[in-house]
């Protein structure tokens, strides 16, 4: 990249992707189509795939700051695409800090120069909200590892290059493992593609390994939930900031509906209460993006941090990220229950978008970590002990 | 129906009805199939249809506040099917109370007996919140009238035996009739079933009527938009009673998996934050229950007044209707809200129930007068007058 | 009273007595002087005072129902000055339904005809939320019980006639009483009386009891703890109902600022906003007052019955009671919370009633039960066990 | 400052100050004594007053952005005593980019060095929300301008060494100029101290202007409807930031109590309920932090544009700068009514501090423009303009 600023045509190409190829296209996108869809090529040829991976691997190497405009601009398109083309960072987060030299260049190299996705396979029926259930095995056998398990909501799974599982190690059940597993190692299956409320342009799979066998050097250095932890920071804040895409359109919408409507001689739009809500909308979607843009901050500043992986591994959990997560859920979802009303009888049709945002929406709080799970680590991490406080 | 209990009785067979016809059958109810369901046959074979209708028609005679919970129930099995089921009163209340002795005779006394529905044509694309702006015509001709428009959103109207149309009148422009026409008059075309986002099992139809011809005799006495008003308190007490139903469904449906839920080596059942927010929604539960009983209790001390069609003249809309929607739409909102997050990414698939049960939620604030359009009502009616202020 | 209506002179007295005794003298309500003020000898001569006490003992008899418009009227005018004329009512329950005739006779029908207070010793400082852990004993010495213990939040035993005082048995030290003791009795102390945030007309205090004598016939028949439980449903419910007065009464300040103030060529109570905030009030007062009154039914019809004693014994704390108190506490807030934003920067002085009136609102849902102890006895109640579901 | 972290030594600095003169004499601050209150004696001799002032008038220069720590810190300890330390700097700010060379020097640089206070007076009996209603009148007259009128809400202005008077032109009805009176100037009457709710260590009064004399050079250049709307920036964004600080104190409060409170067993701060409503204080905090920053940076960022002046007459107020203080108002109350009903009854008694931060809280979401009023604002300035929305 030789533009002296990187993000700015980034979010220029954005934009442009977002304009031709999800605005006014719902329909499809909200269809639960085969996945992924075609536009993800598109995508990649724009150059646009994975553009947080670094420039040494030749990535665009743009922070996590620079990707809240970024994937907000592609959730006002479709939250469904913006999720998809984002939450690779979950698995190149944990294989760029605790991956070997080799396997960096090996897996991450391809993905920032052809693009690709990768997936993480962490969740399981009985291991939610509480991922120390893990019952997934990575066993010794030879000069290699044996993974068996059944995985339940693995997001790009069915599509992805690799996989990286989070595993109980077979030598200590007390201890995990994040271990890489390319998606066509024998035993590997998908099992299903769940039919999700919303983000149908997405697509999350439970997945089952039967005996996957891999090298040593495909493991992860670290404790496999400690690294799933911190890799979480970067898809939860991104995952909020979906909300603000969301939310953005759901105002546009609005105000374009306001502007026909109608009302008592004049329109919509200049009811009083009608902008007493709008200017409410405004205020959460700027609260969002400075919630977001804060939270992402804090993982840049880590990142760039000569020792990263050490600082990150002292870390853990990032309050910003879990505050923006847990902050964007909730007032998207206000947004959105706002925005559902605002279109009369027509709006509970399938006719307008609303309904589509709606359900869209509702994925923020409930993916990665609901709000008691994470009022909860938020309590014990950040509340007890005095000098974490805010 | 000599039995001293008519409404025990009643809700026992509503018990039945709920548990054979629609506990279950999600999938099917929430289809969109061809409208009517084959159900409302066996409702209407097990005595039960148009259970509101007066005794000397041969109907049960129940009052609005033993519906309250006849309401509930069908709306605990299926928010749609109670909407189909009891959204007549709308017709039916305009009719008993200004139509002609010979009018109810002719079109009620065979609803009582042998079930059937009317459907309510009062919204038009440009007229939603504003019913003055109607367009549709009544214009006389001969002995009779001949009925012109489109009208929007109409429930039933697709199967329905007659249609309550409210029309400009063509003699002057400043006022409205309730004119019946029954819906094989020639001129009445349905033009399309909406998509509608819940309520999936109920079928709301755009009709235009081109030249309907009808005799004088099926003219309501009144003003058309005054008597829809009146009519309109009975719907929308029934309509704030389907969100307890759901509401009382998503509850149990929360505690059913909070018992099969293990978090913490113990059930989510005992978890307090989950405890504290069944509290929430069993408050709730018991709330909108005491509001819409009461609100029925003032419908039906209206309706046992000697002169009732002329009481309700002077009400026109009761305080205690709108409260009861509005009321409810908000609290069912907040209870399918917190009941949506609930489930983990479950919650999220369409494997479960609680999907459907939000967007059917949704119809209460939305159907029959948004929130702002009853805020400005009750406000101008009912706190600007100070003898009307509670 | 050979009146038909006593309920609606009731009312009608109570009314004047608010118009003459309180509205306008808020500063001297408010200054937490000296209790009881002199305005309670005033209510006593007008036959107002205790208006629930039964007929046979020379009382008004009014309902709880009834009660619910009495305290909504009184609070409209001074929520501590309702407080104080009700709250002796828990005391009353308890010895109305446990008492021996004898005591009946001799505490009550002074009360009835002559007025007074009576006062219940509940809490203490460690024994608050978790009333199984008082410490007070009340320990058996000749003929009678010797009462010990230190009592912490007690509204009107300063100046109350007799306390009814639960104390823990010294037989037994899993057993409870209550027993009454004459608060002139030698041993009785008032510690203090607590500066509270509001209701400042009224007077609660903490109390030490050494080595107090009473005679076996003080004691009422049942365990404290229960007999505790029944009477704070009547107690509650007027809680719950004094934040219909109060919220009435900041409702129409509102209305009578927005018709003095000019806003943007008109005047504040034309503008859609302010229209939209009061009509949310009059939902929320209608709300209160169905609420309310539910609960009081179920109250009134148990005390109808024959057995109401062993109705009460077997109900224990009644669902609508509490879900009253809730939900009043938090409706009522929100009301003055609103409230207190609508008069611009005069809301922020003392010049205005509203400041006084968000401070009264606010014991509601704090007294005799935070919402967090009531939301966990709602669901052990009646969530968890089926059948007690809504 | 040699410094090489001015804004952390000041911080350091200001901690010291709160711990030593704030925390622990709430009951003086809350008393409404003589103001200005000593402490604000020593605040000046530590050289931390006007801490905002540039370091070319001898100030400590510290940007918005730092003083949102400071700020936060201040009323940590005492909400009143941060508002009457900061909000000097709507009048400052006023003097620093509109005065002459001549009158910055004059009036700031003694601020600078020795501390001090300048009051503005926009507000007027009938000019609240709506400033363009002004009365009060700037004629001119020789070689300056006569000012009379009568100002409501004006901060510090009993105290303050000079006044930024906001005044009708005389020349031009339309016309409004910013202008600067010395307090001792003849004509200026302080009228009354308000008798606040809240915020009782400041001194806000009512100050009357009969005929007051001063030079041309002490009028500002511009429009004083704009120059003040300019400067609400600041003063705004710390009035939001106030209520980070009362919110922080009001957590360590609840985890205080929560440590010695019994509970089940256990203790308070065990309970989940508890710690889920210290996590969701917590999240409102770190956004509110968050929030205030970005405004504060958005501020900073035009103040250190070398045509700062102009850059801020053509933005006016600042969609940031509105946002935070609608946000932190409203966050706010919900941690502060949380946080009254954490401590049970004595939560209801001034013996805690909690009642003191309620009523301080309030203030955030009222004053310098109500909710209402910004919202209408922000619709019509940022929501409807499409290029203006986020």
């Amino acid at each position: 990249m030789s533009s002296p600023h990187p993000s700015t045509d980034m979010l220029k190409q954005i934009r442009e992707f977002t304009r031709t190829e999800l605005i006014g296209k719902h329909e499809e996108l909200d269809a639960l189509s085969e996945a992924p869809l075609p536009l993800y090529d598109t995508f990649t040829k724009a150059g646009l795939a994975n553009w947080w991976l670094p420039p040494e691997l030749g990535g665009r190497g743009l922070g996590l700051e620079e990707s809240v405009d970024i994937v907000s601009e592609l959730s006002y398109g479709d939250a469904g695409v913006a999720f998809t083309t984002f939450v690779s960072i979950l698995g190149t987060t944990m294989v760029s800090l605790y991956g070997s030299p080799e396997l960096r260049e090996r897996l991450l190299a391809p993905m920032a120069r052809e693009g690709g996705f990768c997936a993480t396979l962490g969740s399981e029926a009985a291991a939610g909200s509480e991922l120390a259930k893990i019952t997934t095995t990575a066993t010794r056998e030879g000069a290699g590892l044996v993974i068996s398990g059944k995985k339940f909501f693995s997001s790009n799974s069915g599509f992805a290059d690799f996989l990286v599982v989070i595993a109980r190690s077979g030598d200590d059940p007390d201890e995990h493992v994040a271990v890489v597993v390319p998606r066509d190692s024998p035993g590997v299956t998908i099992e299903r593609r769940w039919n999700m409320i919303g983000l149908r342009s997405s697509g999350t799979y439970q997945v089952s390994l039967d005996g996957c066998h891999v090298p040593m050097g495909n493991v992860l250095s670290g404790s496999g939930l400690r690294l799933l932890e911190i890799a979480l920071n970067a898809s939860r804040i991104l995952i909020a900031t979906t909300a603000i895409g969301v939310a953005r359109c759901i105002r546009d919408l609005c105000m374009e509906y306001g502007k026909r409507k109608s009302l008592h001689g004049g329109k919509l739009v200049s009811n009083q209460v009608f902008g007493s809500k709008l200017a409410d909308m405004e205020v959460g979607i700027t609260v969002m993006r400075d919630v977001c843009r804060a939270a992402a901050r804090d993982f840049d500043t880590l990142m760039k941090h000569p020792d990263a992986a050490g600082e990150f591994l002292r870390e853990g959990t990032l309050k910003s990220a879990i505050t923006a997560k847990m902050f964007c859920g909730r007032t998207g979802w206000d947004i959105a229950s706002t925005g559902s009303e605002m279109f009369g009888g027509l709006g509970y049709t399938n006719e307008l978008l609303v309904g589509k945002l709606v359900r869209d929406m509702r994925y923020v709080s409930i993916v990665e970590g609901g709000d008691d799970v994470l009022r909860d680590l938020l309590y014990k991490r950040f509340v007890i002990p005095v000098g974490k406080r805010g």
